[in-house]
């Protein structure tokens, strides 16, 4: 017997479409109890928002997203609005007995990431956050070769995440889409945005982050704001970089930036340990860079998996061995992982939950104030 | 106005999967007046059939591809099943008055395409054949540079198809999803199957293929048989490469083989212009070798177009630059075409019919020709 | 207790150079009893052949190789003349009980090839054909891999030289450096000059090649000829491809053009066996593709052996793990182990001498025969 | 007319090989007025140095440095020493008149480095320090395409340098070979060997380093010392990290380890511009990354050029395209550009004399004090 899962979703943009595109697929690949339905979506915009229902088979839609939290016949609530929602609404759901899939980062700062996991927690409510690139094959199989204890003593760990789509001085801020570039609504640029990401899988790889140097830069100072049609100050990092210890004696590098021209999305980790090392990166996702010292010396060489055999993570329920997956799919297999999860609470939880997240928000915050005293900076932990 | 589409499903094995996920996807992406709607699925066994139309979203099943075909509630009927019954069931679909969307290869051979290409062409039916490698981005971007004559005159093209699931002795033949092996079912090895592709893709290209040489071979000799469970000769080729002219002067080699240890679906092709050269791989599927000799001496090299940016084909409907797409949706972005050319028939078809198929029929009877009498075999053109 | 030979080198245009610089590095970074000692170059051009003995230290020159091949202090003569001299000369070093290193390919066909064979075997004097490409150490390295069994049964080879330099139909032919444009001089185009290294490997690397179908074209089919200033008939092949069967019932394609644009000098190999495969190419000449299929399923991948380490061949004459050797440094090996040879002239060979120079050269011609009759072609074998 | 150059080498150990090597090759392919004479070799242990003096084709050799920096028939010093002698030799050849090429890096700190400069200018010698990356073609394309201003405004730098050959704790320090893990022979660990490397190339790019923060790390805490035989707290760092501000307000990060597995010399750079994008890294040396963003929208892509044409730096001195160089040619290059400087003074230097190289000592100093004082911490300008 299949238990229906009524999902709410909140906003419909770029994170809209990914995440209805997960609640749409994952009954053709993977099998749950729990099965999701688009029950109902929620934008300000009611012409727009009906048209996205229609087209991703949401039953029906909202234009208040307070009456979406409060109806009865939905189970759970996606948030996909800008950061500076978040906390607001999930408090909101909580107070309604609303399990929550949000999109990350968890919050603004750590202070509403706090008040946002107490609560959740309290009320006992299932929560997800949406760091979805755990859940590629091969980041997911990384992740299986360093949870084996496989690399033995870890000495380093390097991550970035780079693009270049903000480089013109024509680029405006604010406003649809370009929220992203408003610290109001944004909380800080690449940091939240980017280095989010890359923290996400480096703590659950790695463990935690226990003190950061950083610095960070705007190097448009100034842009029209698509909202006020005014040029004004960019608030937002355009660039940040910082170097960090783990719990675990390791060092770190990490580096975002949407000003590495070039790159559209170029997320990368490598991983250093006594044994082996691994690396990965987003614009060639189905692969994973594997070094094991444990080849004799004349065979040893930098291996690349392409993730696609019916053994690798998530594979199997899609296609045959060589062919691609996608970006989305990330999408896909995390509430995969959501709904087994609600099948057997009691079994591992393979995603990241706000608690999670908010260690993630831990380091952002600590790595903006380390920007901005120019000091090392202890991080908080979760 | 929307104007549905309704589909009639023969199969739902691997590639009643991908077709099926097509007809899912379509509309969240593409828009079209046409829209194809999930009506029956038909099989053979009742349970797994009823289960795959639950799955899918299918209106309904059948048993009898028969009465599917005769069905009034029907528009376009999706073949799926082994080579040998394209040609009949094709015939039975245009008898009735149905539109076709049929796996490719078209058929056994020239002689069965040809009586189905006067068929469907005397009814007028649309009519599509699932070469779906052609509707990757990088893939059609490649089109897109040689129809634009960007090449300048070509002096060489070369594919190959390389697998390595076979190798084991232990494999058994035919039966479900091992029909592929048993050239009663399949027609040919890896010729029908694998370098099928690469001549439908080469000769959308670089045009007709005018002679070949070839040789195949069968490592293993004899195979237990699971239709029989007897130990019973192979019948299919294993390995296939061929010497090939185009009608443009070109020279060409292609080979494929299922015994190539370490490539799990390793389709590739180049093509070298005078003023350019072109190549591409199945594995990083989302990128796009390019040379472009007009480049000044000392910065000339191979560039690797990440094809996922806005102005990319297809890409733009997906997501942002920098995240890749998967293999599925190479049959989304084919069915879009379809689907297209349905709203605007006089618009250039961009997918291929059952006419471009027949002549992909021919290069494969003439290599499999060639093969045998070890002679240079001009072939026959569509 | 140290040897002088006393190298006589005949011809000192490009492979001039590259024999020159190993006579002059071989010392430096290998050890043997016996020592070349440049002691003359021969060359028509007197002031171009004095300046050369003087930039290269040639303790002295000669306009004329009869002289040279007739002088007491010279133990043995390296010929880098055209192709067309190759006989002639060598049987006189043999008269005058010369020992040989002969630049590549060993004659203009065969029946040359047999007669020098026949000599230098009779008159028992050290000989080497310049086939430098496997001195290579990542060449080297895969040679071992073979010859240890490591790959178990053999199913394919794959091998191509791509060059781009000589599409312009500007381009003259004949004359010095252009010689390789006139088959009166050449004895073919692309065959001998390119095929010829990739034959040589596959033959080393998988044994004999016993049958081929072939294809040629001359794609300019006329060109200046520097000797005589008029625009003539082009003679020589500018691309040939051939399908191959080797001894070992492997399957084969080889290809060789230089009108492959964006392909400076790519020199390929692949060979998949049942449990290993291997893959190289010049442009990176330091790297060798290993696959192993013996690593369990979720880890198995491509590994790129950057073959720099100590325990490399040859590696670890040079520098530390991780430098990149360079072209030159091939020549030097393939002295190293002509000079280890004469050492101890019962060891095993590593060199290519004029027995098997004359194999390579058997499928050249068969090669050339099945272009011209369209016929597969029995191989000599040698 | 040439122009003997009458070379002293102190020391005989990996860069005394290099170097040497360069002084038997630079004449073979380099032209210039000024012709490097291997004169004298010097080391300690006389029946060492009189085998390398043979090997090399040295003259003559010495076993104390001061009579060599004495004779009168040395006109240029090449230190090959330990770090801690540099400052030392060459104010003792500064004060005989003699040019010096040193190897990297230039002293123990700032304060030796500076010493060394006011001397060597004030006597206005030629002078040298050994950096040879940036002669690398690939690397030489890059700073004259960075020189003709073709990235517009840059925004990022980043390099590293990761090598893996010190993880195992029963690696021995102190001693022949092994000094470079000592701090009183090296001055530092990584920071001096490989840091300052590549800071030397990021200055040439990019210009100067105005601040940095930087943290160090020593993974095995004590070794067996060589020449005590002792177990001995390590005194070097094992691993590098830090942030940096460069003058024209990029931002870059720098790292280095001997504890990355997997890497055995991985030095690579990458810098970002407004309008373009290079990469490049040492395992590939012969290639340059390189994104133009001039390109059109769907045809952009990072291109990778095999520097080996005619028109490269340095390559046309060497063979034909597509035949890579090794690392040594690096050495070559660099001594080329030394000799071209004196056949004419007045040209611009493209080598990296002392004062250059006391700006990246000064780096270097300022990076260890960063990371002693877990401060920020501006960087003394040459």
């Amino acid at each position: 017997m299949k238990t229906p899962l009524r999902i709410g979703l909140i906003g419909y943009g770029f994170m809209g479409r990914t995440h209805s595109n997960a609640y749409s697929q994952v009954s053709h690949f993977f099998d749950s109890s729990h099965v999701p339905l688009r029950q109902a979506v929620c934008g300000r915009d009611e012409e727009k928002v009906r048209a996205f229902a229609k087209k991703w088979g949401y039953a029906s839609y909202e234009t208040d997203w307070r009456k979406l939290v409060e109806r009865n016949d939905i189970d759970a609530i996606d948030i996909c609005t800008p950061n500076d929602s978040h906390a607001e609404i999930a408090l909101a759901c909580i107070a309604n007995g609303k399990m929550i899939l949000c999109e990350k980062p968890l919050a603004l700062n750590g202070a509403q990431g706090e008040e946002m996991v107490a609560a959740v927690e309290k009320a006992g409510l299932p929560n997800l956050v949406w760091y979805n690139y755990r859940f590629l094959p091969a980041v997911t199989l990384a992740k299986n070769i360093v949870a084996a204890g496989e690399l033995g003593r870890v000495f380093h760990y390097r991550a970035n995440f780079l693009q270049d789509w903000t480089i013109s001085a024509d680029l405006p801020q604010g406003g649809a889409g370009l929220w992203r570039l408003d610290a109001a609504a944004a909380g800080s640029g690449v940091t939240g945005d980017l280095l989010a990401h890359c923290i996400d899988t480096a703590r659950w790889l790695n463990g935690d982050i226990v003190s950061v140097s950083a610095m960070t830069e705007t190097f448009i100072k100034e842009r029209v704001h698509n909202l006020t049609g005014q040029k004004q100050a960019v608030t937002i990092d355009d660039a940040c970089a910082f170097l960090a210890r783990f719990a675990n004696g390791s060092l770190a590098i990490f580096e975002s930036t949407r000003y590495a021209r070039g790159h559209k999305a170029l997320y990368t980790f490598e991983i250093n340990g006594e044994k082996k090392s691994l690396a990965w990166d987003l614009h060639d996702m189905n692969r994973l860079s594997y070094f094991d010292h444990g080849v004799p010396g004349d065979r040893r060489g930098w291996s690349s998996i392409h993730c696609s055999d019916g053994d690798h993570p998530y594979a199997g329920n899609w296609w045959v061995p060589g062919l691609c997956l996608g970006y989305e799919h990330s999408f896909v297999h995390g509430l995969a992982e959501f709904l087994k999860s609600l099948d057997d609470p009691a079994a591992e939880k393979r995603y990241p939950d706000f608690r999670h997240a908010l260690g993630t928000q831990y380091v952002c915050d600590a790595v903006l104030e380390a920007a901005r005293t120019k000091q090392w900076v202890d991080v908080k932990q979760a």
